[in-house]
């Protein structure tokens, strides 16, 4: 097994209000529209998905298309590569609907990071310090 | 802002017995410990952290240690070149101790897929199809 997590889908309430967050808030790129009933933002590494909650439950099975608790256990992130672009970044979200669920200051782990959380309160993290970054602007873990 | 989801970090209830399955089990490499209390793994692309839930849930802030519900909302897939790997990469995560939710089959998208569930019921996807792979084994979308 190749170590890859490929695509990240969220299942979303409202798939047209996250494709405008995304797509026109964040500035992620895509080619697809929602009425393909999916999309697909190309980002580096993984693909970030957007696909209705229903589908998306159906998709696992019968059984799973039940109401989510407020904290899913799952955290995305974005690191950034100077420290100023954390407010830059959180600014962009909050003026694209976000709710800043943590507003940006010192980690204990010596970085400077805030959350945001998206239209359906998918959490984001915007974090810079304590990695390295690729060229490609992954992480470098050691 | 880059196009880049840097970091994916999951909840878990035991971070020894997440991290024996996602290393041990799925061969996922890191250097890091359980001791340390957090563990990384680089894939290509984003980086998949282990993060006890209770100390994801305060990084986020008071009010967010709540109980997850079956389901998250969330799914990660791990796409292979080809299609036997699917069984492979499935039979892989049982032998590991996953649970395996849907078992491997065609699907409406003319690919090939099943999902898994980690040790806290994260789902993993693990599919075949649709997709052009870039070299290092992204996905390219369009």
């Amino acid at each position: 097994m190749e170590p890859r997590v490929s695509l990240i889908t969220l299942g979303v309430a409202d798939l047209e209000r996250s494709y405008r967050f995304y797509r026109e808030g964040l500035g992620l790129p895509t080619t697809r529209r929602p009425a393909q009933g999916i999309v697909f933002f190309q980002t580096s590494g993984a693909v970030l998905a957007l696909f209705p909650f229903e589908d998306l439950a159906e998709d696992v099975g019968a059984g799973w298309n039940v109401p989510r608790s407020k904290f899913t256990g799952i955290t995305l992130a974005h690191n950034v590569r100077e420290r100023s672009e954390v407010d830059q970044v959180l600014a962009l979200a909050a003026a694209a609907g976000a709710q800043i669920v943590k507003p940006a200051g010192e980690t204990s782990w010596g970085g400077y990071s805030g959350y945001f959380g998206d239209p359906d309160g998918y959490l984001w993290e915007v974090a810079w310090g304590a990695f390295d970054f690729n060229r490609d602007g992954s992480l470098k873990v050691t």
